[in-house]
């Protein structure tokens, strides 16, 4: 199903493991339904992760899901690091990123 | 020290504890002083709050203080929560909140 993620962190990370759901710029209901469906179709656990701005958007994604739609789930793990990207002119700079699984 | 909080929901929450740093829209590196101020103080452990869009700020504002400036401190819980806030309007709508504690 690798339809149901976020295309822009696919491009550069190669390849997504199962039950991750990168979250993007897209309004978060979009990343809700993703986190929603892998839950449906049997996961248990689910990673969402994001960088830079759209940490906010993150845990909304997380607390909506757990809160509106599937309400046996919990809050498992959160993680926060730094990331190193590489800009387009070459030069490197640091993003935050976070990781929080969901799991019932 | 109530100067180094951010007023903004200072003025809502009505009393702050201590060792927390609420963080607002200031730049990054406002905060990552006030909690390197508190550990400096003698703190041994520092709460950074933050709701919606600041959420992503708080990250930042964890990561630059453990790795660029208290290198003995580790994140020692993450919590993220909904919290129901007033519109001006009489509303009531939904915001997602985080909050990371660092300790030594």
């Amino acid at each position: 199903m690798a339809g149901d993620y976020n295309g822009e962190q696919m491009a550069t990370d190669g390849s997504i493991p199962e039950n991750v759901v990168l979250i993007g710029k897209k309004p978060p209901m979009n990343y809700v339904l993703a986190v929603v469906t892998q839950f449906n179709n049997g996961a248990r656990s689910v990673k969402v992760r994001a960088r830079g701005n759209a940490i906010s958007r993150a845990v909304d994604v997380a607390e909506i899901s757990r809160h509106r739609f599937v309400n046996d789930v919990r809050v498992e793990n959160i993680a926060i690091s730094s990331e190193e990207i590489s800009n387009e002119d070459g030069t490197r700079s640091k993003v935050s990123a976070i990781e929080i699984t969901l799991a019932r």
